[in-house]
């Protein structure tokens, strides 16, 4: 059954929810979870609903009906259906746990998107993307940066892709890159963001004798390794652990973090203000 | 400042939110915060919100004006003032480390609540009471558990108890003043429930070479150990711990599991539905 | 580079560590780790260690030498290779969450050990297997419990099975099964035992509302749900989580558990004890 | 009964363990717990073990038997008696729930150490310490900072002070004084570290929209926040808490980092290698 997700975000103030949910009524819509938020440390207001609406709903009519209300209170706003899919491409080199990670929870119905094309500046994962039917393009960049990046952008483009995940895709983007796809490059990082920036973070860790380590998924931003973050997960970590064992236990915490970010786009959850999320759910 | 709390739960029905929030704007109310959830597996509509009201708010007229709303959708509801602070009473047998925590948490303003008074079997806790200025009584039920529990009942009623906290108190309340105090009695087990009901649960954990301990915060009813959960943390142990030394890790794990259930008691983000609790935050 | 591993226990005594590093140090023995622990609510000494070994070492030769010590002491003891990987069978029924997570992480080299055949009561799994080239077997329940179980003993006797891991296999051994394949059937349940033993553990837990879900790793015996527990995580559940949800969320605790516990299988980390077990690393 | 507790560090030999344990036995000492690890990636051996002797046990004659075999393997060792309790001075500024947790968990026997006195550089808590029958010092340092730490230092060497423990204490101790208690002096941070160095760090955490928070308690050097590492615990945040809630949440983390760190201390499980610690246990 197609069900909707209302996505609000704006400057507090009085009576919102009540104006919103008012016109919601009005077009004989049942609300079936809404979160409300006011961040006060910002003073901004965050409402996400999900709700079911009447046979007889217009999308575009309601859109109207709405249109005054969301200019009266300034809102960010956005209704996704829970029948459109968003199109992810994934971005991936040689390292594939989180490639089988995004493609095995997607057979199992558990990411409510489509994969239509797995990207890599490899071949090696080629049979990986193959086997689930999905098509797989080269983008070489031992030719050349710009070259591969014009590529990838390409492909994106005829893809008709929504959101771009870096599945431990190990080139940098370029700012040109990340800003025409704002918000919408999801990256995860193996190490616990704001700590481990940069390369190696398990052998940063390591050698500080951190006791939990951790994996980031944020939106990728011209500023490497520093754009919003959307999800982290821990695990503790004995002292009799070498660099390699930690390497080994952070693919779990990496794969997890990443699809759980992925999954948090997937219901509209995240909201970004100044270069920090808020996760309603 | 002074704002307000409602906690509604009704069968689910269309309209709800809109219903409730409309006649919260007609009155002039600003929703600062508001969590809405529908389990559909029992087929029940949850809310809870935090609002603040205009200056010249008269509640007894906003409640009459939502009456019959209430009616229409059947609903349990009830609303809260930040200002009206819930008074407590703690049991408490030997054992302190819980009576500690809550007297610490209160003193440092963690808790929105008033602690009148401490009950005990025993005497040996009563300089902990003194000490925060809390009066502090023997129940002695080695003079027979019917004339203990009527002292219980009778401080209680003298005190005007809201709620009562069982800190680790060792006595069995008895169906009848389980069933008098209905949902208004949080005790704390030191297992992980529904495993490990009854006696020496650490014990039990051990022989069983449970990797993971836990305690439990839940609603006293006749049943033992059976009533509604309203909150569990857990720890990893080592096998390398001994009985004891489970014991000792648990009370850490117990007096934070019982502030906890606490905190969410005096915030009304509990909803009980058969014998299972929902916590909407 | 082939180490060993040695297991040792016993009832606790003076000098065991001496009388046991004296012997690895007079065969040229260097130990790279060891970890020693006495459970003294039931006084059982365990040893575990990790060794490199001359160029001239004769495994035969040390294990004569080492038994006189072993007889004095009353030692369980055992010497593993590490060259030496374990021969492990898979069996699945139709959900293959676990099956997918052994097979990826057994071909990213993570799981020191051979995989040498898939056993199901289905054939849905079969490509699954295949595409690891792995021989797959069906076993069809359907045809009578007994002609079933008979068939899978005669596969792993075939397959010179050392192992047999059930990867969400839903018959039930019977008691002969599990008592030949005695402390060497690895389990998944999808439930944190002792809790929810039996059928439908999710239902279970969301109709207790409980805050938080596990899984459980054990070895079969002939008592369901009852065999000494290896492994066990859990996830804090939100009450707006439905059966459905929780069943998902858990499948992520499920295959992580399972991989944990054949991992410690594998190090030759566990002790059992009087149906419990001690995990020593 | 006095047990003694065994550290050991030095460069990875073969035959490091049985000369140890072979002295032991020679000395009629029965290992309880032993616990080897060599950090292969900085090829250091460590070594800790609890072991019990005999009545007619000489703690000098065998460490005069000890010492040809640490020179050969150019150990850094250390014995401690089980008896003999660590003296404990913990400073403290306002902030008192670290000071309240420590002083509770060691009148509850669970800390083996001796809390001789408290030290601060305000007045606010000598109440505190004064209940538990501890001297209290203020150290002013409105009257100029050197002065202070001069009485400070001077109280530490008046009290015999084996360790100085820093519960929220808000001033910066000088290099002198760091280098001076080098390894003897554990700070609790109240933030993730290596993130969130220096001040505010839950106004960082918050603003850079971090999903979990944490605590690490550490040795403190000459370079703030540097040191190492103790202990780390975290709790996941919802971004629906505040600033303020934030640091709320964090202070449970912080008294109990802090406090396991100091157990891990008394119990002779850290050890220290180029600005890391290996925690065994």
């Amino acid at each position: 059954m197609e069900n909707f997700v209302i996505q609000i975000s704006c400057p507090d103030q009085r009576g919102i929810v009540a104006a919103v949910t008012g016109i919601m009524a009005d077009n004989g819509i049942n609300i079936l979870d809404l979160t409300q938020h006011t961040a006060s440390d910002v003073d901004v207001f965050m409402l996400k609903s999900v709700f079911e609406v009447p046979d007889n709903f217009n999308r575009r009519n309601f859109e109207e009906a709405f249109e005054p209300t969301a200019l009266k209170f300034r809102m960010n706003w956005k209704i996704f259906s829970t029948e459109r899919k968003e199109r992810i491409a994934v971005l991936v080199s040689q390292t594939n746990h989180c490639l089988w990670e995004l493609l095995l929870k997607h057979q199992d119905g558990e990411l409510n998107c489509d994969i239509p094309v797995v990207i890599s500046n490899h071949l090696i994962n080629e049979p990986v993307a193959r086997q689930f039917g999905i098509p797989f393009y080269q983008a070489d960049y031992s030719q050349g940066k710009d070259e591969a990046e014009a590529r990838i952008r390409k492909i994106l483009q005829e893809y008709k892709i929504d959101l771009v995940v870096m599945a431990r895709f190990m080139q940098i983007l370029s700012p040109d890159f990340t800003d025409a796809w704002h918000n919408r490059i999801i990256n995860i990082h193996h190490g616990f963001l704001p700590a481990f920036q940069g390369a190696k973070p398990y052998h940063q860790a390591w050698y500080k004798g951190v006791k939990i380590i951790g994996a980031t998924a944020h939106f990728a931003t011209s500023e490497l390794d520093r754009g919003p973050i959307i999800a982290q997960e821990v695990i503790n970590v004995s002292d009799r652990s070498s660099i390699k064992q930690l390497m080994r236990m952070g693919k779990d915490v990496e794969r997890r973090t990443l699809v759980h970010a992925l999954a948090l786009y997937l219901d509209h959850s995240i909201f970004v203000h100044e270069n920090r999320t808020f996760i309603l759910r």
